[in-house]
């Protein structure tokens, strides 16, 4: 089950100056049942995310048994859309202490920190591991180049059976992966060509890996299922919640000046839920001198570093809370503590951070903060698989919203040039030049 | 050594719509001045933090080393800043992997996420475990939350001996732990009284964990007292950076319409130093109407998350880079690897990580986005030392441009007031009534 609960961004809570009328919501009712009409067109196109949860998960799900007979652990080799879904997932339905005690173990190299790649490389047995080198283009620099040590090490290592070792997820018949796999007989799974990295984790991009964590990707695809079937017969706002999220986030953006959107879950296990949102979010909209930047805060957490700012600071946000009703465990305080703190006494941990979430939220209406809750009853694939789905038909019709295309990312292209001409790339001489024209650095100050 | 680089915040680079003009900075010579010297007098009240690096810590390492010596586990309980800095001197000094390599392992508890105490939990022996309670007030009630239980398990597992296992770092006088302390003989270190929580990393607060997980708190004040000095000599806005990152913040906000600073650390040790100063400088300066929301994201993950909107989006941020010259580690990309990705060969990870930062700055200046560079030779206690001094006097010196008080926070108590009403707390019947009037579901959708 998910709620979502939009009463206060409502005018009639939190003021007009802040908050949304419901006729202003209900104007775009004519805008909405247009777009609605023209999204069911997409699915076979732009909006094809929509029609991964109609998927037959068989073939990844009998790759991922196959790992998971044969190896103790799993590395995904992907930045950005490669692995934010992924890490997302493990995180939230996984949650801590995986790694010490569940086979294959499972990490992430999604950076070319050096430090952190020594780290990853330090807790595996490189003869008792699979790296799933994951990237659409089967180029992105920081992945091809964790790729090529690995590569080179596992031929050094392990001789002919490095292939055994490698699972590529990337274009079905594009890019220097592919072309490798072709060449070398390693094993490949596609990535539909009309769907874009940050749209990918119902792909064998974030599948995959779930599957190999053990994760029930069925019911995650079913979730997803289920918010597509919501969300493909309402097309009224008040009954359809991505357009609703869209709205409110639109109008609060637009016409009263909230140029950043809080996501702030309070449950520790969808913290990486939230760098997921931020990068579909950012990415998607992020055009043509318009978007709205996300923000992450954990609650209880940040109630002790953001919540002055939130409160008492620019009135330029719009807060999205996360609540989660039952949890795997959960811990009484005790009767027989202290007579000072004996209001504690009986209350539960989970029971102190719902009251606290309840406090915030009356704390932030009092401040004319415009908030929304969402509820899930537990953190499981069902749930995930709806916030999924209800998260990416958001940002796809936001796009009509903004009137840009979400489904692009064309500012992204410039750093790459550079670095690639930096790298001395063959073809990269003028950029070289570019850099050397626009890059000064001569206000400084050093301290040894 | 670190270098403060900010010749991209000018207007002659990035021109003056979005950039600062030479004279526009120098116009606050006066102001400047002045503020400088009330700072210098204030050291001893509210810029007390101004005194730490002075400190003989002497008996913070003696109670680390019994510490050291007498526990396998050491859990931190403690949230905001009773956390946040030792979170992140202990993730910037000792990198990945501690916890699989050394003793006390290190662990802490600053959320009342029940499955998140489940797993720390999980990872210890209680037997073997010194639990430090930090908390200034002595009240917080996630802090006490936890400790509560924590305490009811010791005794009845330790008996008379559960006192051994605790250590306090609280007010030296008032409130709950300390009186507890007193009552019951356990040991407590002293918070100093003018000092507040996000500004208490160079108390016991953060110094104590940090000596306990080995880090050299002596190299830690010594760059901290350097940039007390310099910036105690350097009245000049060219050559103070604290100054100079307070003034370049400030007028990006106020008269460029930055209202969101964002850091973005080229490597990952540094990511809770980003927590860190999100906290500072949200909970510091979020006054008023005023202040500036600040922002996180990681080098290079997020250029392939964050950077097409900070391009492309609002011209609404200042960047804040930071590089680290040089890595415990690094790895060569080999020479043989295939023809299409040879331009790799011969590039370690961490010239692509800092090649990738220039490409992004200068993909940055081309789209006009001040930024400005804080390079470090390496992360070591030294300079980070400096990093926590720069930041705080920066924020501090923030507040008598934006004509508020950083050293508070007004508006943090409403939420736990209306908290302690939903959890029957006696004395706030009035509040729960404030509740009940104020908080509604009335607008929500349902989906099962």
């Amino acid at each position: 089950m998910i709620k979502i609960d939009y009463t206060n961004v409502m005018a009639e809570v939190i003021g007009e100056r802040d908050g949304i009328l419901r006729e202003e919501l209900l104007s775009f009712r004519h805008f909405v049942s247009e777009t609605h009409q023209r999204i069911q067109k997409e699915k076979e196109r732009k909006f094809y995310f929509a029609k991964l949860p109609y998927q037959d998960p068989t073939p990844i799900l009998e790759t991922a048994q196959h790992i998971r007979e044969n190896f103790d652990y799993f590395v995904l080799i992907g930045i950005g859309g490669s692995s934010l879904g992924s890490i997302m997932l493990h995180e939230a339905l996984n949650g801590f202490n995986y790694n010490n005690k569940k086979v294959p173990k499972f990490y992430v190299l999604d950076n070319v920190d050096p430090e952190k790649f020594e780290a990853v490389m330090e807790n595996i047995e490189i003869e008792k591991t699979c790296f799933n080198i994951v990237t659409k283009s089967g180029s992105t620099v920081e992945t091809i180049a964790n790729f090529s040590i690995v590569y080179d090490t596992l031929k050094e290592r392990l001789g002919d059976k490095y292939k055994e070792h490698l699972i590529f997820t990337t274009d079905p018949e594009k890019g220097f992966l592919r072309k490798l796999a072709n060449e070398e007989g390693i094993k490949a799974l596609d990535i539909p060509p009309l769907v874009g990295g940050r749209f990918s984790v119902l792909t064998p991009v974030g599948l995959l890996p779930a599957a190999v964590v053990g994760i029930n990707i069925k019911d995650l695809l079913e979730g997803a299922k289920k918010m597509d079937l919501i969300c493909s017969i309402e097309e009224h706002i008040e009954h359809n919640p991505a357009y609703l999220i869209a709205l409110t986030h639109y109008i609060a953006n637009m016409r009263r000046g909230k140029n950043i959107a809080v996501m702030m879950p309070y449950a520790e296990r969808l913290s990486s839920f939230v760098d997921w949102y931020k990068q579909l979010w950012a990415e998607s909209l992020g055009k043509d001198g318009l978007g709205q930047t996300p923000a992450k805060a954990i609650g209880t957490i940040d109630q002790h570093s953001q919540i002055q700012l939130y409160r008492e600071g620019p009135r330029d946000k719009i807060i999205t809370f996360i609540q989660v009703n039952n949890f795997k465990h959960d811990f009484k305080i005790p009767d027989d503590i202290p007579e000072d703190i004996h209001y504690l006494s009986g209350h539960t941990l989970k029971d102190i951070l719902n009251k606290e979430l309840l406090g915030t939220k009356a704390a932030l209406i009092k401040s004319k903060v415009p908030n929304i809750t969402i509820t899930l009853d537990e953190i499981n694939e069902y749930n995930i698989g709806m916030m999924i789905y209800l998260y990416e038909l958001a940002t796809g019709f936001s796009g009509y919203l903004y009137k840009i295309n979400p489904f692009d990312q064309p500012a992204v292209e410039e750093g790459k040039n550079f670095t690639y001409a930096l790298m001395g790339r063959k073809g990269y001489e003028a950029k070289l030049e570019e850099f050397k024209e626009l890059y000064k650095e001569k206000y400084k100050i050093e301290i040894q």
